[in-house]
């Protein structure tokens, strides 16, 4: 690794690969097991993200037990239902809804539960007196440096929604003050599509660039200063 | 850039240099402005976010005018203010506190402010059913990206917390269902400190890897098929 605070061409395009290639995994999980050193490093990687005041607010739960998995996924099953239910009003879209596969919780070698403890090093945290949520956005932006770092070694992970916080807090005995942020799957994946599931399913298309960006203000499309740049990422997507 | 799947070595480096020499950029901003190209690519970086159901639920208001950075200002002042007050019962970490660089409206070149937009795409955002919370999530793993991709550019960001969301709301004439997540300051940083502003500070230590992890369950330090890896990370900073 180059020492210079400056980046080297390569490694530049090592971080965009890493954010443009980085899927959501639910699928393509292999056997191989993840080394002790790697999983070191992605895990660190994640300890390394911002955190305001650095107050570090976040825990990982490394879960390979089958049993506490077998529970994990009986949640996923019962919340996958009440969300095709919620379709019913849209034949459609349910019917696609059906025929996605949307977690990996049993197939892949490791899932982890990461976690936001508010109480650390509180109550007092510095940056934290205005926002509260701040707290837990430091540990979603954890979640991104893990996501990353795993891309770059091969890894997948695949992040599991459609469960509720309580089953978490009961199976993982997760004590009240603490709130679950997100429950992943990870595993050594033989491919990385090219485009998100959703996308390639034709569930939602990606938005334009410049159609997310206003100027100044909310929802202003062009102004003055910002001319040259409109026309810069109108075309980005 | 390798068009391979995998990472050479230099491209995984890149990623590690970027997540571990990032910093929340408070000084050290150089007047030099950020090429179109360049603020259309890490943009482009956030944009390239995992979120929920494919719902890409952010905004980005990109802020150069003077008048609007002081009304930020303005609001940093004073609820920097109430901050102070808080922290009454405790002089000495009270005087810290008021010796602390904490951001760089006004001297950074363009501010961000970050938006989350619940109803895009709404109001059945598949994944976001069983736990409302991940859509702002998604605003926040944007936000790392973005970060990342700066910090390769040689663009510091501070994420300036200690204002109100009302007060953004106003000035940024930002609708009352879309939430302001992060203001961000960018710009060229003539330095990249090597530790954290806060851990250099004094203000709080780095917690070791070892003891934000747990096994199986909350709070268990060790298990039978965790033992080698538990020792693997235990000196990990």
């Amino acid at each position: 690794m180059s020492k210079d605070k400056s980046f080297s061409r390569s490694e530049k395009d090592g971080l965009y690969k890493a954010i443009f290639s980085r899927r959501d995994v639910r699928s393509h999980f292999i056997s191989k097991q993840i080394p002790d050193e790697t999983l070191a490093k992605i895990l660190n990687a994640a300890h390394h993200a911002p955190s305001v005041g650095f107050s570090q607010p976040w825990n990982f739960i490394l879960i390979k037990d089958h049993e506490t998995r077998q529970k994990v996924k009986q949640s996923f099953m019962k919340e996958r239902k009440k969300s095709i239910l919620m379709l019913d009003n849209d034949k459609s879209k349910q019917k696609k809804y059906k025929s996605l596969k949307l977690e990996g919780i049993m197939e892949s070698p490791i899932n982890i539960c990461v976690t936001y403890d508010p109480t650390r090093f509180g109550p007092f945290v510095l940056g934290r007196t205005s926002i509260s949520e701040t707290g837990v956005y430091s540990v979603c932006c954890a979640i991104q440096n893990l996501w990353l770092a795993a891309r770059v070694e091969g890894i997948g992970i695949g992040w599991v929604s459609i469960l509720t916080n309580e089953a978490l807090h009961k199976i993982l005995s997760i004590p009240d003050h603490v709130r679950p942020v997100a429950y992943l799957c990870l595993g050594y994946a033989s491919k990385f599509e090219a485009k998100p599931d959703l996308e390639n399913a034709g569930w939602l298309q990606r938005i334009g660039l410049g159609d997310v960006i206003s100027y100044e203000k909310w929802g202003v499309c062009k102004t003055h200063s910002w001319a040259q740049f409109c026309d810069c990422v109108k075309d980005i997507r």
